[in-house]
Protein backbone atom coordinates (compact mmCIF):
# COMPACT_ATOMS: atom_id res chain seq x y z
CA UNK A 1 0.00 0.00 0.00
CA UNK A 2 2.82 2.47 0.83
CA UNK A 3 4.63 1.83 -2.48
CA UNK A 4 1.13 2.38 -4.09
CA UNK A 5 0.35 5.18 -2.49
CA UNK A 6 4.21 6.94 -2.97
CA UNK A 7 4.71 5.82 -6.48
CA UNK A 8 1.81 8.64 -7.59
CA UNK A 9 4.09 10.88 -5.95
CA UNK A 10 6.61 10.36 -8.81
CA UNK A 11 4.41 10.47 -11.63
CA UNK A 12 6.20 13.43 -13.02
CA UNK A 13 10.18 13.34 -12.76
CA UNK A 14 12.80 16.27 -13.45
CA UNK A 15 14.01 17.85 -11.08
CA UNK A 16 12.98 21.00 -9.65
CA UNK A 17 14.06 23.98 -11.52
CA UNK A 18 13.81 27.86 -10.74
CA UNK A 19 10.49 28.30 -13.19
CA UNK A 20 8.94 25.25 -10.78
CA UNK A 21 9.61 28.15 -7.54
CA UNK A 22 8.34 30.70 -9.37
CA UNK A 23 5.35 29.14 -10.48
CA UNK A 24 4.74 27.94 -7.02
CA UNK A 25 5.15 31.32 -5.50
CA UNK A 26 4.08 33.64 -8.86
CA UNK A 27 6.66 35.91 -8.47
CA UNK A 28 10.32 35.56 -9.80
CA UNK A 29 13.55 36.09 -7.62
CA UNK A 30 15.40 39.17 -7.39
CA UNK A 31 17.55 41.07 -5.15
CA UNK A 32 17.10 44.67 -4.20
CA UNK A 33 20.81 45.50 -3.49
CA UNK A 34 20.45 49.02 -1.41
CA UNK A 35 22.96 50.92 -0.68
CA UNK A 36 24.19 54.08 0.63
CA UNK A 37 25.54 56.28 3.89
CA UNK A 38 24.76 55.41 7.24
CA UNK A 39 21.43 57.08 7.89
CA UNK A 40 20.53 57.08 4.89
CA UNK A 41 17.45 55.28 5.50
CA UNK A 42 18.44 51.86 3.85
CA UNK A 43 16.79 50.10 6.34
CA UNK A 44 14.08 52.14 6.81
CA UNK A 45 12.62 51.49 2.73
CA UNK A 46 13.32 48.15 2.95
CA UNK A 47 11.53 48.28 5.77
CA UNK A 48 8.43 49.94 4.25
CA UNK A 49 8.99 47.78 0.71
CA UNK A 50 8.93 44.74 2.91
CA UNK A 51 5.60 45.30 4.38
CA UNK A 52 4.00 46.47 0.91
CA UNK A 53 4.95 43.24 -0.68
CA UNK A 54 3.71 41.47 2.33
CA UNK A 55 0.01 43.17 1.59
CA UNK A 56 0.42 41.76 -2.47
CA UNK A 57 1.09 38.40 -1.19
CA UNK A 58 4.81 38.63 -2.23
CA UNK A 59 7.32 36.65 -0.54
CA UNK A 60 10.78 38.45 0.32
CA UNK A 61 13.26 38.85 2.92
CA UNK A 62 15.20 40.98 4.90
CA UNK A 63 19.21 40.76 5.15
CA UNK A 64 20.93 43.15 7.40
CA UNK A 65 23.13 43.48 10.10
CA UNK A 66 20.71 42.06 12.17
CA UNK A 67 20.48 38.26 10.98
CA UNK A 68 23.83 38.54 9.17
CA UNK A 69 26.58 40.44 11.22
CA UNK A 70 26.62 37.48 14.00
CA UNK A 71 25.20 34.60 11.63
CA UNK A 72 27.04 33.93 8.41
CA UNK A 73 29.70 36.35 8.49
CA UNK A 74 30.45 35.83 12.18
CA UNK A 75 34.06 36.54 12.71
CA UNK A 76 34.47 39.42 10.47
CA UNK A 77 36.38 42.28 11.39
CA UNK A 78 37.01 45.43 9.88
CA UNK A 79 40.08 44.89 7.45
CA UNK A 80 39.77 45.36 4.06
CA UNK A 81 40.17 41.64 3.36
CA UNK A 82 37.00 41.10 5.60
CA UNK A 83 34.79 44.03 4.64
CA UNK A 84 35.32 42.70 0.87
CA UNK A 85 34.54 39.19 2.32
CA UNK A 86 31.08 40.72 4.10
CA UNK A 87 30.11 42.03 0.92
CA UNK A 88 30.82 38.50 -0.59
CA UNK A 89 28.91 36.57 1.64
CA UNK A 90 25.77 38.41 1.50
CA UNK A 91 26.03 38.33 -2.10
CA UNK A 92 25.85 34.97 -2.46
CA UNK A 93 23.47 34.31 0.13
CA UNK A 94 21.27 36.52 -1.20
CA UNK A 95 21.99 35.10 -4.73
CA UNK A 96 20.54 31.51 -3.10
CA UNK A 97 17.93 33.55 -2.28
CA UNK A 98 16.98 34.47 -5.77
CA UNK A 99 17.27 31.68 -7.71
CA UNK A 100 14.86 30.03 -4.84
CA UNK A 101 12.42 32.83 -6.02
CA UNK A 102 12.22 35.12 -2.92
CA UNK A 103 12.32 39.06 -3.59
CA UNK A 104 15.57 39.82 -1.55
CA UNK A 105 15.81 42.90 0.35
CA UNK A 106 20.09 43.62 1.29
CA UNK A 107 20.46 46.51 3.05
CA UNK A 108 24.30 47.26 4.26
CA UNK A 109 25.99 50.75 3.52
CA UNK A 110 28.58 48.33 0.86
CA UNK A 111 30.91 51.77 0.03
CA UNK A 112 32.58 50.29 -2.59
CA UNK A 113 31.58 49.75 -5.67
CA UNK A 114 34.08 46.73 -6.80
CA UNK A 115 32.45 45.16 -3.90
CA UNK A 116 28.97 45.82 -5.21
CA UNK A 117 29.81 45.22 -9.15
CA UNK A 118 31.25 41.63 -8.05
CA UNK A 119 27.63 40.75 -6.57
CA UNK A 120 25.88 42.10 -9.44
CA UNK A 121 28.22 39.90 -11.25
CA UNK A 122 27.46 36.74 -9.39
CA UNK A 123 23.37 37.78 -9.97
CA UNK A 124 24.21 38.31 -13.76
CA UNK A 125 26.10 35.59 -14.27
CA UNK A 126 23.10 33.27 -12.96
CA UNK A 127 20.21 34.85 -14.91
CA UNK A 128 18.88 36.22 -11.41
CA UNK A 129 17.74 39.94 -11.53
CA UNK A 130 20.19 42.88 -9.66
CA UNK A 131 18.39 46.01 -8.58
CA UNK A 132 20.91 48.35 -7.07
CA UNK A 133 19.36 51.07 -5.44
CA UNK A 134 21.41 53.85 -4.65
CA UNK A 135 19.53 55.13 -1.27
CA UNK A 136 20.92 58.90 -1.60
CA UNK A 137 21.34 61.55 1.04
CA UNK A 138 24.21 63.82 1.66
CA UNK A 139 26.68 63.59 4.09
CA UNK A 140 25.54 66.39 6.11
CA UNK A 141 22.04 65.16 6.39
CA UNK A 142 22.96 61.60 6.92
CA UNK A 143 24.97 63.04 10.13
CA UNK A 144 22.37 65.26 10.84
CA UNK A 145 19.86 62.13 11.60
CA UNK A 146 22.67 60.16 12.97
CA UNK A 147 20.08 57.63 14.07
CA UNK A 148 22.44 55.32 16.16
CA UNK A 149 24.65 58.40 16.88
CA UNK A 150 27.79 56.84 15.13
CA UNK A 151 28.73 59.70 13.38
CA UNK A 152 29.06 61.41 16.64
CA UNK A 153 31.59 58.36 17.37
CA UNK A 154 33.15 58.81 14.23
CA UNK A 155 33.97 62.48 14.67
CA UNK A 156 35.29 61.89 18.57
CA UNK A 157 37.98 59.21 16.94
CA UNK A 158 35.48 56.54 18.80
CA UNK A 159 35.28 54.67 15.77
CA UNK A 160 37.95 54.21 12.94
CA UNK A 161 37.51 53.72 9.40
CA UNK A 162 33.86 54.89 9.29
CA UNK A 163 31.89 55.22 6.05
CA UNK A 164 31.77 59.15 4.93
CA UNK A 165 33.89 60.12 7.64
CA UNK A 166 37.47 58.96 7.19
CA UNK A 167 36.58 56.11 4.87
CA UNK A 168 35.05 56.53 1.27
CA UNK A 169 31.77 55.94 -0.15
CA UNK A 170 31.97 55.58 -3.63
CA UNK A 171 28.34 56.39 -5.23
CA UNK A 172 26.66 54.22 -8.28
CA UNK A 173 27.53 54.80 -11.40
CA UNK A 174 24.64 53.51 -12.65
CA UNK A 175 22.42 52.01 -10.61
CA UNK A 176 18.95 50.70 -11.59
CA UNK A 177 17.27 53.24 -8.90
CA UNK A 178 18.00 56.05 -7.29
CA UNK A 179 16.05 57.39 -4.03
CA UNK A 180 16.66 60.90 -3.20
CA UNK A 181 15.73 60.84 0.43
CA UNK A 182 15.86 64.45 0.85
CA UNK A 183 13.06 64.67 -1.77
CA UNK A 184 11.01 61.91 -1.73
CA UNK A 185 8.58 60.85 0.88
CA UNK A 186 8.84 57.19 2.13
CA UNK A 187 5.51 56.28 0.52
CA UNK A 188 6.97 57.75 -2.77
CA UNK A 189 10.18 55.87 -2.39
CA UNK A 190 8.11 52.63 -1.66
CA UNK A 191 6.14 53.43 -4.22
CA UNK A 192 8.39 54.00 -7.27
CA UNK A 193 10.57 50.84 -5.97
CA UNK A 194 7.38 48.91 -6.35
CA UNK A 195 6.98 50.24 -10.13
CA UNK A 196 9.98 48.98 -11.11
CA UNK A 197 9.78 45.34 -9.82
CA UNK A 198 6.31 45.11 -11.96
CA UNK A 199 8.26 46.64 -15.16
CA UNK A 200 10.79 44.30 -14.68
CA UNK A 201 8.33 41.03 -14.54
CA UNK A 202 9.33 40.41 -11.22
CA UNK A 203 5.84 40.56 -9.39
CA UNK A 204 4.79 37.71 -12.35
CA UNK A 205 5.79 33.99 -12.17
CA UNK B 1 -2.31 61.13 -6.90
CA UNK B 2 0.75 58.94 -5.99
CA UNK B 3 1.02 60.17 -2.03
CA UNK B 4 -3.03 59.31 -2.57
CA UNK B 5 -2.45 55.69 -3.68
CA UNK B 6 0.71 54.88 -1.24
CA UNK B 7 -1.23 55.80 1.50
CA UNK B 8 -3.16 52.54 0.92
CA UNK B 9 -0.10 50.30 0.94
CA UNK B 10 0.72 51.66 4.67
CA UNK B 11 -2.83 50.88 6.06
CA UNK B 12 -1.40 47.98 8.33
CA UNK B 13 1.72 48.33 10.02
CA UNK B 14 4.05 46.48 11.48
CA UNK B 15 6.97 44.41 10.84
CA UNK B 16 6.28 41.54 8.35
CA UNK B 17 7.67 38.64 10.85
CA UNK B 18 7.82 34.90 10.46
CA UNK B 19 4.38 34.24 10.61
CA UNK B 20 3.59 36.23 7.83
CA UNK B 21 5.51 35.00 5.48
CA UNK B 22 4.29 31.20 6.97
CA UNK B 23 1.05 32.86 5.82
CA UNK B 24 1.60 33.32 2.47
CA UNK B 25 3.22 30.19 2.20
CA UNK B 26 0.94 28.07 3.99
CA UNK B 27 3.34 26.13 5.66
CA UNK B 28 5.79 26.49 8.24
CA UNK B 29 10.36 27.01 7.59
CA UNK B 30 12.21 24.00 8.29
CA UNK B 31 15.56 22.38 8.13
CA UNK B 32 15.42 18.99 6.71
CA UNK B 33 19.18 18.00 7.38
CA UNK B 34 20.49 15.07 5.82
CA UNK B 35 23.80 13.51 6.58
CA UNK B 36 25.87 10.08 5.86
CA UNK B 37 28.46 8.38 4.29
CA UNK B 38 29.49 9.74 0.35
CA UNK B 39 27.25 7.20 -1.66
CA UNK B 40 24.88 6.66 1.02
CA UNK B 41 21.89 8.50 -1.27
CA UNK B 42 21.67 11.98 0.67
CA UNK B 43 21.52 13.58 -2.69
CA UNK B 44 18.81 11.16 -4.63
CA UNK B 45 16.70 11.13 -1.53
CA UNK B 46 16.96 15.54 -1.36
CA UNK B 47 15.95 15.40 -5.13
CA UNK B 48 12.96 12.83 -4.58
CA UNK B 49 11.99 14.60 -1.55
CA UNK B 50 11.71 18.10 -3.37
CA UNK B 51 9.94 16.85 -6.30
CA UNK B 52 6.88 15.15 -3.95
CA UNK B 53 6.86 18.72 -2.17
CA UNK B 54 7.01 20.39 -5.48
CA UNK B 55 3.54 18.28 -6.52
CA UNK B 56 1.76 19.58 -3.08
CA UNK B 57 2.39 23.12 -3.95
CA UNK B 58 5.43 23.64 -1.48
CA UNK B 59 8.42 25.66 -1.80
CA UNK B 60 11.79 23.54 -0.60
CA UNK B 61 15.26 24.76 -1.55
CA UNK B 62 18.47 22.62 -1.47
CA UNK B 63 21.60 23.30 -0.51
CA UNK B 64 24.31 21.12 -1.81
CA UNK B 65 27.90 20.94 -3.06
CA UNK B 66 26.82 22.25 -6.01
CA UNK B 67 25.40 25.19 -5.11
CA UNK B 68 26.93 25.90 -1.76
CA UNK B 69 30.78 24.71 -2.26
CA UNK B 70 31.72 27.70 -5.26
CA UNK B 71 29.18 30.11 -3.52
CA UNK B 72 29.53 31.21 0.13
CA UNK B 73 32.28 28.54 0.78
CA UNK B 74 34.70 29.68 -1.74
CA UNK B 75 38.26 29.44 -0.12
CA UNK B 76 37.49 26.99 2.49
CA UNK B 77 39.86 24.11 2.34
CA UNK B 78 39.98 20.38 4.08
CA UNK B 79 41.87 21.50 7.74
CA UNK B 80 39.68 20.44 10.55
CA UNK B 81 38.99 24.14 11.08
CA UNK B 82 38.10 25.02 8.12
CA UNK B 83 35.72 21.95 7.76
CA UNK B 84 34.14 23.30 10.59
CA UNK B 85 33.48 26.99 9.19
CA UNK B 86 31.99 24.69 5.87
CA UNK B 87 29.10 22.93 8.24
CA UNK B 88 28.81 26.43 10.12
CA UNK B 89 28.33 28.51 7.12
CA UNK B 90 25.74 25.79 5.81
CA UNK B 91 24.19 25.97 8.82
CA UNK B 92 23.85 29.94 8.88
CA UNK B 93 22.38 29.60 5.62
CA UNK B 94 19.53 26.96 6.34
CA UNK B 95 18.64 28.87 9.38
CA UNK B 96 18.02 32.68 7.51
CA UNK B 97 15.36 29.91 4.40
CA UNK B 98 13.86 28.58 7.95
CA UNK B 99 13.26 31.76 9.05
CA UNK B 100 11.93 32.63 5.42
CA UNK B 101 9.64 30.28 5.79
CA UNK B 102 11.13 27.82 3.30
CA UNK B 103 11.39 24.33 3.46
CA UNK B 104 15.31 23.48 3.72
CA UNK B 105 16.96 20.36 2.13
CA UNK B 106 20.73 20.40 3.30
CA UNK B 107 22.19 17.31 1.99
CA UNK B 108 26.17 17.05 3.21
CA UNK B 109 28.52 14.70 4.50
CA UNK B 110 28.55 16.51 7.89
CA UNK B 111 30.34 13.67 9.61
CA UNK B 112 31.21 15.64 12.81
CA UNK B 113 28.56 15.05 15.56
CA UNK B 114 29.49 18.69 17.53
CA UNK B 115 29.39 20.14 14.02
CA UNK B 116 25.57 18.91 13.46
CA UNK B 117 24.94 19.34 16.82
CA UNK B 118 25.78 23.25 16.43
CA UNK B 119 23.95 23.88 13.26
CA UNK B 120 20.64 22.40 15.66
CA UNK B 121 21.30 24.67 18.44
CA UNK B 122 21.30 27.71 15.87
CA UNK B 123 18.07 26.60 14.88
CA UNK B 124 16.37 25.55 18.42
CA UNK B 125 17.33 28.94 19.78
CA UNK B 126 15.73 30.63 17.24
CA UNK B 127 12.42 28.44 17.31
CA UNK B 128 13.35 27.00 14.16
CA UNK B 129 12.40 22.97 13.38
CA UNK B 130 15.67 20.98 12.76
CA UNK B 131 15.12 17.57 11.33
CA UNK B 132 18.38 15.17 11.56
CA UNK B 133 17.79 12.69 9.21
CA UNK B 134 20.53 10.01 8.96
CA UNK B 135 20.50 8.49 5.80
CA UNK B 136 21.81 4.72 6.86
CA UNK B 137 24.21 2.43 4.60
CA UNK B 138 26.95 0.51 5.43
CA UNK B 139 30.75 1.42 4.14
CA UNK B 140 30.73 -1.68 2.44
CA UNK B 141 28.12 -0.75 0.21
CA UNK B 142 28.60 3.00 -0.07
CA UNK B 143 32.01 2.05 -1.20
CA UNK B 144 30.24 -0.60 -3.55
CA UNK B 145 27.92 1.97 -4.84
CA UNK B 146 31.08 4.45 -5.26
CA UNK B 147 28.68 7.03 -7.72
CA UNK B 148 31.20 9.48 -7.78
CA UNK B 149 34.55 6.78 -7.78
CA UNK B 150 35.78 8.63 -4.40
CA UNK B 151 36.58 5.88 -2.77
CA UNK B 152 38.83 4.17 -5.35
CA UNK B 153 40.79 7.06 -5.55
CA UNK B 154 40.38 7.23 -1.62
CA UNK B 155 41.84 3.47 -1.04
CA UNK B 156 44.75 4.36 -3.70
CA UNK B 157 45.71 7.59 -1.47
CA UNK B 158 44.69 10.09 -4.19
CA UNK B 159 42.14 11.44 -1.52
CA UNK B 160 43.19 12.27 2.25
CA UNK B 161 40.96 12.17 5.03
CA UNK B 162 38.20 11.02 3.46
CA UNK B 163 35.50 10.12 5.39
CA UNK B 164 34.62 6.04 5.91
CA UNK B 165 37.93 5.89 5.02
CA UNK B 166 40.81 7.45 6.59
CA UNK B 167 38.38 10.19 8.56
CA UNK B 168 36.05 9.17 11.11
CA UNK B 169 31.64 9.18 10.23
CA UNK B 170 30.12 9.92 13.74
CA UNK B 171 27.10 8.51 13.76
CA UNK B 172 23.77 10.72 14.82
CA UNK B 173 22.73 9.65 18.17
CA UNK B 174 19.75 10.51 18.34
CA UNK B 175 18.33 11.82 14.79
CA UNK B 176 14.82 12.69 13.97
CA UNK B 177 14.43 9.97 11.09
CA UNK B 178 16.59 6.92 10.12
CA UNK B 179 16.65 6.01 6.46
CA UNK B 180 18.45 2.77 6.21
CA UNK B 181 18.74 2.65 1.97
CA UNK B 182 19.45 -0.95 2.02
CA UNK B 183 15.67 -1.63 3.15
CA UNK B 184 13.65 0.95 1.88
CA UNK B 185 12.92 2.07 -1.04
CA UNK B 186 13.44 5.55 -2.42
CA UNK B 187 10.06 6.00 -2.50
CA UNK B 188 9.60 4.54 1.12
CA UNK B 189 11.91 7.21 2.30
CA UNK B 190 10.28 9.82 0.74
CA UNK B 191 6.87 9.22 2.53
CA UNK B 192 8.49 8.21 5.86
CA UNK B 193 10.21 11.88 5.52
CA UNK B 194 6.32 13.45 4.63
CA UNK B 195 4.68 12.07 7.43
CA UNK B 196 7.57 13.37 9.16
CA UNK B 197 6.81 16.73 7.83
CA UNK B 198 2.80 16.44 7.99
CA UNK B 199 3.30 15.26 11.84
CA UNK B 200 5.64 17.73 12.65
CA UNK B 201 2.89 20.93 11.50
CA UNK B 202 5.30 22.02 9.12
CA UNK B 203 2.86 21.47 5.91
CA UNK B 204 0.56 24.15 7.90
CA UNK B 205 1.34 27.73 8.45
Amino acid sequence: MTDQKATNVFWHHGDVEREHRQAILGQKGATIWFTGLSGSGKSTIAVALEQALYQQGRLSYRLDGDNIRLGINKGLGFSAEDREENIRRIGEVAKLFSDCGVIVLSSFISPYRADRDRVRGLHEADGLPFIEVYVQTSLATAEERDPKGLYKKARAGEIKNFTGIDDPYEEPTQPEIVLDTEALSLEQEVEKLLQALESKGILAA
